[in-house]
């Protein structure tokens, strides 16, 4: 049963995504103690014109590329 | 950014919450290169009268108590 | 896999649900042709203080209590 | 007011919609007494590689096409 | 903190959705008291094929296209 | 259509509810151009110990007890 939905920005790699998925797939493994089958991973990816902070979309955020923010660590 | 939304059987221990937490706070930091403060997690348990598979509710299924399933892992 | 969420205003019966994750559940079966096993279905229920149309909480509604509201299937 | 979200892996045909949004929203009639016209299904399509279970993405499950899974009625 | 997500139907212009943010997080800076950096809006656009009201999908709806819905201020 | 759902951490007294679906409700009949009657807004509470950031719940802050991070604006 455990579903785990993940929101994050547009843009990632397959490999990045491969490797979220068994990460959190191990880390609710442990600390729920159920088995791998039945924890089920969601990505939800998020088109930066889609989102917004403060009331300014991320895509129109002056200078941040969306690899840029990415690479920052902030998205 | 990255927002992870848990969705699991109610029923899990204060403790078991901050392993969670933490646990997939990790993963998602390993996975996607950001920074943990960017990353929050949001747990949504789950009545076991407000969940069903093959149309019956967790809570009519013969013999399962909400401890013994967890405790099976498989829930 | 296919999870169908129910979004409705608080206070249905027991009955009420199990009828209800039974109905879905035939439905999506028969739509979808996938075996019952595979299908979740998770009951969301809402406060009628936390729901608005036209600006105005549900519970601020004149004249209309749960019962009333949900008697004339409105909700 | 009852709005049902159904969350199945992509690729369905859209008479596969059209059927499942009308058995849904029979089933949703029928079990709480509501209007036709107050139940809004909305159907979210998941990609195979935004999903995982065990840790491993569909679209890297050895030897299941899409087609192959949607057949065997298991996503 | 304050995460809100709006649910729309598919079709509105970039300048719209610059609008619906500003909008949207004034509002909830007003009513809740905090600060703007803290309110987060997501869009979620769901296209005419994935909804339905009455179990009828919007797209099939007579008469009905998108711009013309939009126009009056119906989706 | 539009129906926005907004996620905060519990403890909003029931007026700051009714501003907040007010001011939400008019910000998005001005930036799309719909109806009042078409907007729906949904709040869901989120308690302090099903939230985390940077992998510590919001409920084992050091010092912040829910009102003063809601005084505080952020939250």
């Amino acid at each position: 049963m455990p579903r785990i939905i993940v929101q994050a920005i547009e843009g990632r790699s397959l490999e990045q995504k491969r490797h979220l998925v068994r990460a959190i797939t191990t880390g609710v493994v442990d600390a729920l103690s159920v088995e791998p089958e039945t924890v089920t991973v969601v990505i939800e990816e998020i088109p930066r014109e889609h989102i917004s902070k403060a009331g300014v979309l991320y895509s129109d955020r002056p200078g941040k590329t969306a690899g840029a923010a990415a690479a920052e660590g902030r998205s």
